[in-house]
């Protein structure tokens, strides 16, 4: 899994019939900051994923890729690869929190 | 799942038994500019992905990637590890709406 | 799926016992020209990849990655994660034809 | 799989429920020194994995990524596609002992 | 699947019950020099990967991944997505037999 931060939404309304009703976020998966390991980096990438939890713009959130993205109730049987299956409270290193929810 | 624009189409007359009669894309994936996400850039990474929405050119779909591919009723079975399951019409983030369907 | 060069050949005498009488090429994935989208570049990238259908070295072929390869009356069962599940004869986009077999 | 040192934690309270009562690690892969291969030398990736195994901060683990961090006995079923399966106590090359767990 | 050269092992007392028993090696895989195709040259990454059939120090083999990693008698129901499938004898292109083992 990765960590992402929530940046946007997307709409489709021609879709595979399963999907209709599930909410499709645009996800920014984040890295520790590599030298001093204090703080959340973006990645610079961009994904899609399925969200069953009720994130919000802006949350931290945990992504799930591949199969197991159907692992949960809401998702089985979907068509898809990547499902939000936790929101963030806190990352914590050895030296600090780094990040914690408002 | 990515966003990716249809740039292109494949034609192939010898392949599995199973793949006659799919369409095969040239899709792009796209992803947030960097700075800021005001905006779709390319990654500049080609995929050949199966349509079974009638997706045209230059259109953004949405694609899933692995075994999820193969969970849509036309897909099932296939030997393919790509495939639209939908159109975008659109992609809205905190500041704006950064792409809409014409 | 993605678009390959068969460019090689691998032979293995020692290897798990269901791959015995299964050909390996050696391809290497293309990708379309990111300025101009009128040619296809190599990635520089080098997979093997099962071949059930007699490509031949240049060949462009359609490879599919991951559990989907054992998708093929051929493959299945097999411990492969790429196949080529088809022999390209044409790529064509939006400005023209980028790729013709001869 | 890969070799990775755990670097941090990660608290989430809204989650999928199977997910209740599993430790989330951050976790960084490491890979060889690619001139001397003498040494581990970090990637800069993170990714968050399940541990079973009571890892501690600063261990090197050895992570399995896809469906099959769903194959412990733990971790079955569980919407997962990282997990820890071993703590690695020694890398050995051709050279000499690159890491030694104290 | 892919070409890499094994260039150490792991040793792990506490893992996953399963993975009693198991030798994993340290594999890198390599890629085809992309001017001249001429030779393989390492990609700088490092995986960890299942061996059942006895590569050595120095081997180059073909390691596959994800699930078919568990497509093997000897790796059914493992939790790993990594296994060596071959040892690999010779890589031939076009131009010239690029390797050889000895």
């Amino acid at each position: 899994m990765f960590i992402a931060r929530v940046t946007g939404s997307v709409v489709s309304t021609q879709k595979a019939a399963a999907m209709v009703g599930h909410k499709l976020l645009v996800v920014e998966p984040y890295r520790l900051d590599e030298k001093s390991r204090g703080s959340l980096v973006t990645t610079g990438r961009t994904f899609i994923a399925v969200d069953t939890l009720g994130a919000g713009l802006d949350d931290f959130v945990l992504v799930v890729q591949g199969s197991s993205a159907r692992l949960t109730p809401e998702t089985a049987k979907l068509p898809i690869d990547a499902a939000v299956i936790g929101i963030v409270d806190a990352v914590t290193t050895a030296k600090q929190s780094i990040y914690k929810r408002e």
